[in-house]
């Protein structure tokens, strides 16, 4: 049986000063914890409806009225464990980089995570006004990916203007990048979902690229920042064929 | 001051048997009641704490409570727009089409009815076993696009052998997208989010293509279906730079 003590030091990793000040970071569903444990990530604790049959010492059979009270989720998956938040690791910088500007929307962030472990991008660098990468509705969007993508939270305007590669900003007027000569290192930065990219970071820009719009011209809606972010990527990478 | 009758008449437009059986679908939040009142949409009745200040006889102004008790959202955006679902339009062939073989998660439809309108596609054919597009978190996805996109169910093993044009089907071992050559005219299939495309419209398609994946090869997981889709509508629509 699970204690009060138990279920509030669980419940209170929905937050992200929690979150930090532990340590931890919560995953739900069986097929993403199965995932996570064959990767470098460290189990805390798994609390569970049946038994993984893993050699796991931490594994905690609960009931499924346990698993309500603990999960994050209005329809649990079985299973919920608690992962140790990883060090970060050093930003390699020869390669091709996918760095956000403010990117709110947990899904939108869980689903920029999963392109860039589909297209190769091992580095994701996010400004610190960024959504938290261990939200659990990014780690729930994710599928995994998360384990493949090495993210960091930075001063974003003073990384771009350290790094020394060519750093490319997705604009509504920004050139067509369907014309343009893209490199292998360098790195693509995306911007708030209502705001685009900010000032400070546009200033340490040294290009700007736009997909354009083939539907009526007139009407002002801008692409999703997760599917332009797929288009992008697409064409930093499509070169190569 | 509403009658039980009427918050009960508006509440149940979130089925999608009530919203056929009655003909009218919800729309929430200003910015997209508005965008709708410009295009061909018919408004039934408009609920709002503040006027609109526009020419409509159905506009009846109420309190933020009372907005809370008809309200699909959390927290409600001042305004709940009832519009007639409108007449399905004729399909036309003779521009790319988009297809959908049962995709169900609402915030997927919207997204790619949003990529639809982007890219310029004016046809978008849903298979009956695709969520409805009248569905209140469909139409909060689409950002007003809904008005701008054809949407028809059929059934689409059918229309797609009927059709006579060449019909691109998204599979993970489908040919590399990026050097396939792609017609103007003819129809882009994207299949459910776990199960991928049926095999009765299998049997329908001309072509097979895929997205390559660039990152660690032996890693199964697959794109999201609406990021698969603006990876796909942008090589379809690219070639003419």
């Amino acid at each position: 049986m699970l204690s009060k003590n138990q279920i509030k030091s669980i419940t209170r990793l929905k937050q992200k000063k929690y979150r930090y000040q532990q340590g931890f970071f919560v995953v739900e569903g069986i097929k993403t914890i199965k995932e996570l444990l064959e990767s470098n990530l460290v189990l805390h604790a798994l609390y569970t409806t049946e038994s993984f049959n893993i050699d796991a010492k931490d594994e905690i059979i609960i009931s499924e009225g346990e698993l309500k009270r603990i999960s994050f989720l209005s329809t649990p998956n079985k299973a919920l464990a608690v992962f140790k938040i990883p060090k970060p690791k050093t930003i390699r910088t020869d390669k091709l980089i996918v760095a956000l500007d403010a990117v709110r929307d947990p899904g939108n962030l869980g689903t920029i995570i999963r392109l860039c472990d589909w297209f190769g991008v091992d580095e994701l660098v996010c400004s610190k006004e960024t959504v938290d990468c261990y939200n659990p509705k990014v780690i729930q969007a994710t599928m995994g990916s998360i384990t493949r993508v090495n993210i960091s939270y930075v001063e974003l305007d003073v990384f771009l203007k350290e790094c020394g590669l060519p750093v490319y900003g997705a604009f509504m007027e920004g050139e067509v990048v369907y014309t343009k000569s893209l490199p292998d290192t360098g790195i693509l930065v995306m911007g708030n979902e209502a705001n685009g990219i900010s000032k400070a970071v546009e200033a340490a820009l040294t290009d700007k690229v736009s997909i354009p719009r083939f539907g009526d011209l007139q009407v002002t809606e801008s692409l999703n920042v997760a599917t332009a972010t797929a288009v992008l990527l697409s064409e930093f990478k499509r070169r190569v064929y």
